[in-house]
């Protein structure tokens, strides 16, 4: 796995039962992952030569996250490594211009987006604002992440012709999208191994704050089954058309119209996070399976309600000296952390609740990642005072 | 943890999620959880020095087996290096003399037993022969393991005269044990941290074959609640007699008169390996959470029934190749694997299967792990035409 994040972390906790080894490329040995694995590679995984000697010794190459270049994943699969996904497939994960146009080629709905050109950026947003009104939501083809790389404008005035022309200039390529307004955002999680079989695992609800995942609800709550059942085939029909190999994570709109697609992710994701203890098979497990071609596992819920919230850092680093009230306080609540250095509202692992109520259940899920949170939240409480 | 099998290998599994750092020290880079670590320690785990420079690092040192001289642990301990469980503890897992009579002084009801003295070892074997009848079960107090260390007399013949003689003349220390006439084998699994709190799992019962544990069934089917209740009981009055940190497994005889206890173990149990799926807290999670302190998790089971079966190693050392069976004829059933080479009778994984029907679950736990040993049994039954 190239990558050394929370995703082949967990990926870790899976390949050991499976009784696979797992390599990974990672940053820094302080990465998250390679705390976790025998004499993980320590290098770039946007680096050829890295990758190349890294894949030398592996079966199979997946990915952590969408960051390795596609043109190097390319020499990868042109030099024999078995690369799940290919790069074909997850251009359309890393552009989100490409993947614009082969959902929409595909008649899938998305909502109404352009590129913005260089020449004449202003010109091109004026139009699309003439047609599908404001806000207009600017995002960066590439490199976005959790929020990042994307810009909601409530009107083309000098400060926002300002930020088009910096991003321009600085190379960041831009396409514009309507403002869908959803009711919520869900998502659809589905695996396809190479010899062509599909899973879907139920459909979720997401919630976001600031652009990030804060918790996940399994299934997503009164969902009608007839829009569960059209966002799993959806799903399992963008990752067949696309030839993913692993799991892809199709993060949906819910509108009054229908759904429509956002973002996809082909990899294990954090709307999938629940699966560990909320699924017969766990994301991590499933993605392994897929990319080994093995036959996949059952994505038959463990309990009628699971609930995921992420843990996010705050201001005191020292999250393990709270375990003690979160598990006394909850002994049925799961504590996953990710080794990860606590940063302000930076995602440093997740909790895991599940039962027959769900307002209990997402209570029970809430509380412990709150407390977790502990430092940060009470310093605004005494900032507020 | 001191030692590297597959105990310390699916505490790494738990430890991923905990966000604690799980050293090893293990014999050899290849050992089952050596493989899956960050920088495992290689050294001998009944060498003090070796342990000593190991413990160095660790806030706290806990074990894979039993098999560290307790005059190492000691040592330790008076080094200053917390030991969970502690030596004190420990000698009644490591000795079954001393463990018989501890219980018994318990009142804690056990086999009837006596040492066998060096000196006319014949005649004490007569004389409890006298009292119990026959068989005889003679076992090692020090050493054993997975029916190691155990031998059935059905007579004293010259052919037992001489074993015994052998086994003295080696230096292995014996006592003698009646014969239960059990009807079959439970086991109550505990834990027990240093703040003094206990938490019982729902009594199994397990199933040996050449005294191997092959299939343990979680509950044991049709045992009384009030026999459940019972051994639970004993088994957390056991833990906190001894003053036990970590998990405390007794392997029970049921018999018409009662329940009587055979060995005690205090680490996790492959009795226990069923909670991976099968409780909302695995035993292994449960086990760092009692040598570290924390509030135990709930034992609570997340399906009517959980069967485990042990998978055994047969002559074709691919089983790699077999998952593909395995996995497409059951989505839903469980593999561990533990990174051994199969050996015909080793131990090198298990497999878990969980619903409503017994005998459905069972079959299916059977079935996958039968097929898993495949090439054994083909054999045998070539060998048979």
């Amino acid at each position: 796995m190239a990558g050394g994040g929370q995703l082949a972390r967990m990926t870790q906790q899976a390949a050991i039962g499976l009784g696979v080894s797992l390599r990974v490329l990672a940053g820094s040995a302080d990465d998250s992952a390679a705390k976790v694995v025998s004499r993980a590679r320590i290098g770039d995984d946007r680096s050829l030569d890295d990758l190349l000697s890294f894949a030398r010794g592996c079966d199979v190459v997946t990915f952590d996250h969408e960051h390795v270049p596609g043109s190097h994943i390319q020499k990868l699969e042109s030099s024999g490594v078995p690369c799940r996904p290919g790069s074909a497939a997850l251009a359309h994960a890393q552009d989100k211009l490409v993947m614009r146009e082969r959902l929409t080629a595909m008649d899938v709905p998305c909502p109404a987006y352009v590129h913005v050109p260089k020449s004449a950026p202003l010109r091109t947003l004026e139009d699309f604002a003439r047609d599908h009104g404001f806000p207009l939501v600017i995002k960066a083809t590439r490199g976005g992440y959790d929020g990042k790389g994307v810009w909601v404008l409530d009107a083309l005035d000098g400060a926002a012709a300002g930020l088009i022309d910096e991003l321009l200039s600085q190379g960041v390529d831009l396409m514009v999208e309507e403002h869908v307004p959803f009711t919520r955002e869900l998502a659809a999680v589905v695996a396809r191994s190479p010899y062509g079989q599909g899973a879907a695992y139920p459909v979720v609800e997401t919630v976001q704050e600031g652009g990030i995942c804060v918790e996940v609800i399994s299934p997503a709550p009164g969902l009608p089954a007839g829009a569960a059942a059209e966002a799993q085939r959806l799903a399992l029909a963008v990752a067949a058309e696309l030839d993913v190999v692993g799991l892809l994570a199709v993060e949906l709109f819910e509108t009054r119209a229908g759904l429509l697609v956002n973002e996809l992710a082909m990899r294990p994701h954090n709307s999938g996070h629940w699966t560990i203890e909320g699924a017969r098979t766990s994301q991590f497990e499933q993605h392994l399976r897929a990319v080994l071609d093995l036959p996949l596992g059952s994505t038959e819920p463990t309990a009628p309600y699971t609930v995921m919230a992420n843990v996010l850092g705050g201001d005191d680093p020292d999250v393990y000296s709270r375990y003690i009230h979160v598990m006394a306080h909850d002994p049925a609540v799961k504590v996953h952390m990710y080794g990860k250095e606590p940063r302000p509202g930076r995602k440093i692992g997740h909790v895991t609740a599940l039962g027959d109520d769900l307002a209990d259940v997402r209570e029970r899920a809430r509380h412990a990642a709150g407390y977790l949170r502990w430092g940060t939240r009470m310093k605004e409480r005494e900032e507020r005072r």
